[in-house]
C-alpha cells in the first residue's frame, strides 16, 4: 500500500501543480470540443432551415440561408461550374420553376468535418420526392464561418 | 509647403513609432502571403506529381503521393462513396487495369482556395486521353497539411 500513503510533500505538489494543471487541461479541451460541436450543430441547422425553405417553395430563402452572398460563390454540378450567388439563384429558378418541379427535398447521411475553427466540409445525400420521379445524389459543401453565420462557399453536387 | 517642414518632435515620433510599426506590419503581411503562396505551390506540386505517376502507369504512386493513407479517406464519385485508402486504390486498379484504360491524365483549371493554414480546397478539371474516348469532369479536393505533406482527405469527382 506504499503508493497510497501520501507524504505531506506529495500532497503539496498535488495541490499546487498537478490538480490545477489537470483542471486547466480539462477546461481547455472541453471548451475546444464544445466549440466544434456548436459549429457542427450550427451548420446542421443551416441545412435544416434550407430544406424547410425549399419545401415551402422559397428558393430565395433557400439561397439566402445557405449560400455566401458573393460573386465568388462557386457551384459545381456534374461538369458545369457556376459563379456567383445571383447566377446560382437564377439557375435554381430556371431548373425548378414550379412547386411540382421542386418536389420535397430531404438531406440525409450528413457528415460534418471541421477544418479548423472557421471552415468545415459537409458530405451528404440529397433526394427530391416528386410525382413523376425521385432524383437523388451526393454533395460536398465547403462552409465558412462569416459574420452573418455559416455559409456555403463551394458546393459540389453530383 | 508647411506639411513638409518637419519639426524635430514630428521626426522623433516618426522614427520611434510609425516607421517601426509600418515595417513590422509589412513583414507580417509578407510572411502571411508567402506562407499561403508556398502552401498553394506545394499542393500544385502534389497534383503534378500525381499526374506524372498516373502517366507512367503507377497507380500505387498516384495514391501514395496524393491521398491521406487512412481508413477515413473519403472518395465521392457520382452517387458512390468509398472509404479508406486501400479500398480507393483497389477501385482504381479495378477501373483502370491497363495502361490503355489509364490513358493520359491531365489536370487543368486548378484553383486552390486556402481554408486557414492547414486546409485547402482545390477545384479543377480532369481529362483522360485514350485511344477510344476522352472522359473528363470536375473535382473538388479537400487537402490537409499532414506531417508527410499536403494530402487529399476528401475527393469529390464528377
Amino acid at each position: 500500500m506504499a503508493a497510497l500513503s501520501l507524504s505531506s510533500h506529495t500532497l503539496d505538489v498535488l495541490m499546487k501543480y498537478i490538480i490545477p494543471v489537470t483542471v486547466l487541461f480539462l477546461l481547455i479541451t472541453t471548451t475546444a470540443f464544445s466549440q466544434s460541436d456548436r459549429s457542427a450543430a450550427a451548420i446542421r441547422k443551416v441545412m435544416n432551415d434550407q430544406a424547410a425553405a425549399w419545401n415551402r417553395g422559397d428558393l430565395d430563402g433557400f439561397m439566402s440561408i445557405g449560400y455566401w452572398r458573393s460573386d465568388k460563390l462557386t457551384f459545381v454540378s456534374g461538369d458545369r461550374v457556376t459563379r456567383g450567388w445571383q447566377q446560382t439563384l437564377d439557375n435554381y429558378k430556371k431548373g425548378y420553376p414550379t412547386r411540382e418541379k421542386m418536389g420535397v427535398l430531404t438531406f440525409s447521411d450528413i457528415e460534418v468535418t471541421m477544418l479548423g475553427k472557421d471552415f468545415a466540409v459537409v458530405l451528404g445525400s440529397w433526394a427530391l420526392k416528386r410525382e413523376k420521379d425521385e432524383p437523388h445524389g451526393k454533395f460536398t459543401l465547403t462552409f465558412r464561418k462569416l459574420k452573418e453565420g455559416w455559409r456555403i462557399i463551394i458546393d459540389h453536387t453530383s
